[in-house]
């Protein structure tokens, strides 16, 4: 399953269908996001995306972890989002 | 119960360890933050209240919600996330 990677410019809607769509297809999704920008735009996509999910009649729930990743050769630290069917 | 207010200028420990207090006491937080700064805040508090509960063998998870706020006779969308017990 592909991690999905969020950006401050991402598109809060594309990223909450993506979000939805692995959630329809394997119960689980897992957002990454770097930075205030980044994570705003991820916790907005996951809020969008467990409207159109409960509306199907599908509970998610959510949980965080910090995970270290390398960019160019710098290692930040990342908001892993694991979400779930409840 | 109160719902915790996070700012882009509240401590991630201090936030933190409001939620998992009244995780402990009530099983159930709600932390709203508007922006993103703030919401970034919120949700580095939010993965280390994960971690220190984690450690007592509490696990939690996370629905999110928009609400509409009135802050000076402005109406904001904010984001609440409503934190549980597993």
């Amino acid at each position: 399953m592909e991690i999905i990677k969020v950006s401050a410019n991402s598109r809060t809607s594309a990223v909450a269908g993506a979000i939805a769509g692995v959630i329809r297809e394997h119960k689980r999704a897992e957002v990454q996001a770097i930075g205030a920008g980044a994570v705003n735009q991820a916790v907005k996509a996951w809020t969008l995306a467990t409207g159109y999910l409960k509306a199907e009649g599908v509970e998610i729930v959510c949980v965080p972890e910090f995970v270290e990743v390398n960019i160019d050769d710098k290692v930040r630290t990342a908001i892993k989002m694991v979400i779930e069917t409840r």
